[in-house]
């Protein structure tokens, strides 16, 4: 039925409205799709970030445009926003969007005792629940998907092949966690006896995954030594991110990829973290934060600052000494040359002192 | 039954012998499991590592507490230890301790020919296991493990969720990996040619994980070029850990979350890794040497030393170097002006000299 | 039978001929494997990568030796080529290159709708593969493997256990992907809207995997945003290695162990990326550019250029640098002493200007 094929369609003006903004041209510009600016064709509405791509878009085949309410240009259709960015990606969310299908549960999967499992579901083949485990509707699991027991996992929720929770966690509503990430293993606790021996703190703590975290593929998040390992609402992490046991991340933080979080360390709200960034166990970062890729913090961060660097240090001073980093040979001779000629200097003014 | 709910209650006589410690109080305390300081609740024992903590404990509503020997207080039952941290998971081991429960092996496990599978083992659905592998006694392998041809995994060993361990490898007693880790992958080896092609090194070596060993989640571990890559007993690993072919990694040492360690390196007995380290190819590190977090270890490191750093250096040398990195700008502006000073001093003092 | 015992043995002689190489001794020498210097045997064939190993030659009971054509020695059996590294990799790929062996379809693989699977294939059990999967021939999928929907994967390609790929990615010929990888995962994409909430950015990009690629264990590539993340031909990656949406990887790349690269940025061919680098977004690295391990690049590098450093600076500049750090803490007491001199001469010589 064509019906269907043109389901996800709106008009210019319909998408202007749902993203708040200010459209010229033709309100009813028939829309089907979002594309890229080099890339859109006929029926799409592409979206330009930066002013400076302006003749990128003039060439564009795309049928609207998303840009910045500041452009002074309107010779083809446009919808008009503070954040084209964000306004794209609200579009590009409805036209892709798929409608949850139940697919139900898998006869290829091995389902524990006195598990509350939905109609509404679709658990895949080689999927694994334990005992008393509690999902919610519109949950899906994919292939090789592996719940420990006693776990709750809310609505909505997505979880790619070979993830693994392990018992006890509880994961709230619309979380979404890529294939092979680990939830729940145990913390790195151990206290060394007097041989150097390493005694395994056994972990009785969980982990908490509020709504609306996303979590990217072979993530590790331990549970709590006691009590929990909490991801706040919102929290995005990248691949590969560690997070230790007892750590508390804020809401809305964006962690990328292969950052490692100690131990107890607990982050405000709205922190970023940037790309290998290490934080050292049992800090704090206020509310804000935002840490440079690469860089290593040993000590509490107040509220709202940048920092970089290796102790990570704030970014302005980082910027300035790095750049001097480079030209440590250049000083280290132009110090020798000056070396010289103080005391050739200092022989002749004060001769009497000798070389002090 | 009751008995059952209290089995592994014990008096505070009994935790203090466990521990070698010496207590004060009642001996006859009942104590039915341990907590932090915080959270303590009546019939609980908690534990003090900081005397500076006493204030907590003063108020905590914990039975019985593990402190310092040399704290100079006995207003509540306390059992007083040199390590109240080893003490603390000692007790924690013994409360939480469960003993091995053989589930048999499922039907939906994948079990290749000639394996020797003792009766005393529990194996989950899903696992797939190849030909000729031989499991020890009360092994557990969690759903979704493969376990490749002619392994050998020993007595008492825990390998969780989606585990995989190739051919060939050899795996002590007492192991424990948690999920998604992997064991005998293909070293990083490959001779280029002339044309810039890379043909890879086929490995014919192996993995041998000794006693004791516990291994985080999301490792991996490549198989020896010819030989093996050895990691021995004690050590624990962290989450997110590369081991490349042919290291050796001596006993009881601690290897924090995303360390690299490149081919053919060796470590002695009792090393530390902080988080992020990078250890390069076919170096030694000695025993009980320790590498800060994010350091680079380019050279061979003599043992017992202490080490930090992008190539790493002796740590005092990397913390006083540091905290002079951040000053770097404001140095360099005195620089200059000590430059503008000698200049003048210089052309006073020595007139026919000219610049130089 | 012995024929097949012995059916991957060769003569001095073939050998030499395999690898253009020049021999001296027995051409009939029989030879049926290769070993290291110091582990080979009678039958076995060494190989010598440095002249200064020649005592250990000496003392080596292989039969055979491969050596760098510019060794002044031949009183053992020899192969003489320019490069004993590389022809060793191809005599020990011709000893142990196992012919593919089709075992077929496991009855316990879950095999979707519309596929296209060979008989000349090898699935194993708790195998997932989707709807509309194309599959080459002589493909090997171990246990775990999940393929998701309309992904193509070409001829002799090697899936190692729990390997996961999303939908509709496209996979060449003669690729290996080792265990626990994630090809296809979302990338790291939102918009961050007025409150701080981040809107994710639907991801309807591919992922592109060329001929003779080889992935290491527990890797995560990303899908693009739109059109493709592609790491071309001839391509090695480590373990654990992060690739970010859209990024291009040239041919023939070597990249090591947690390595990150940032969505979109692009690399030539012929590039080195060693252990834990990271790559910016959006940023271009040359033709054969080499990056040395724990390096930060924030900025595109022209090509053939080798870089250090966080952030990269030309490698040279850093090697220099570096060792004067270590120096800072010395050079800030020199610095403090040359400045006293310089303010007790100044006073003497120009006492009217006081300080400045």
């Amino acid at each position: 039925m064509s019906v269907s094929m043109v389901a996800n369609t709106k008009t210019l003006a319909e998408l202007s409205a749902m993203v708040g903004g200010e459209f010229t041209g033709d309100p009813e510009i028939t829309i089907h799709g979002l594309a890229d600016l080099a890339s859109a064709n006929k029926g799409e509405i592409a979206f330009m970030v930066k002013e400076a791509d302006i003749h990128v878009l003039k060439k564009s085949r795309g049928s609207a445009f998303i840009v910045p309410h500041t452009l002074s240009y309107d010779e083809k259709p446009l919808i008009k926003v503070a954040n084209p960015y964000l306004a794209a990606a609200r579009i590009q969310s409805f036209f892709q969007m798929k409608p949850f299908q139940a697919k139900g549960v898998s006869h290829k999967a091995d389902i524990g005792k006195d598990c509350t499992i939905p109609e509404d579901i679709s658990i895949g083949p080689f999927v694994s629940i334990g005992n008393r485990v509690r999902l919610g509707k519109r949950v899906t699991l994919h292939p090789g998907v592996v719940i420990g027991d006693d776990t709750v996992i809310g609505d909505d929720c997505l979880l790619y092949p070979n993830v693994t929770v392990y018992h006890s966690c509880i994961i709230g509503s619309g979380v979404i966690i890529h294939s092979g990430t680990v939830i729940g293993s145990d913390g790195f606790g151990f206290a060394t006896d007097e041989n150097g021996e390493h005694v395994k703190w056994v972990h009785i703590g969980s982990v908490q995954i509020d709504d609306n975290v996303e979590i990217g593929a072979n993530v590790t998040i331990d549970r709590g030594t006691f009590g929990k390992t909490h991801i706040m609402r919102g929290t995005k992490m990248d691949n590969l991110v560690q997070v230790g046991h007892n750590v508390k991340i804020g809401e809305n933080a964006l962690v990328v990829a292969h950052v490692a979080i100690g131990g107890s360390a607990s982050l405000g709200n709205n922190v970023v973290l940037g790309g290998q960034v290490a934080i050292k166990g049992h800090i704090h970062l206020g509310d804000g934060v935002k840490v440079a890729g690469k860089s290593g913090v040993h000590a509490n961060v107040p509220e709202k600052t940048i920092v970089s660097g290796i102790p990570a240090i704030p970014h302005r001073d980082w910027l300035r000494a790095s750049a001097i980093y480079a030209k440590l040979p250049k000083l280290h001779g132009e110090l020798r040359d000056m070396r010289k000629k103080i005391e050739k200097m200092y022989a002749k003014l004060f001769p009497g002192e000798g070389q002090k």
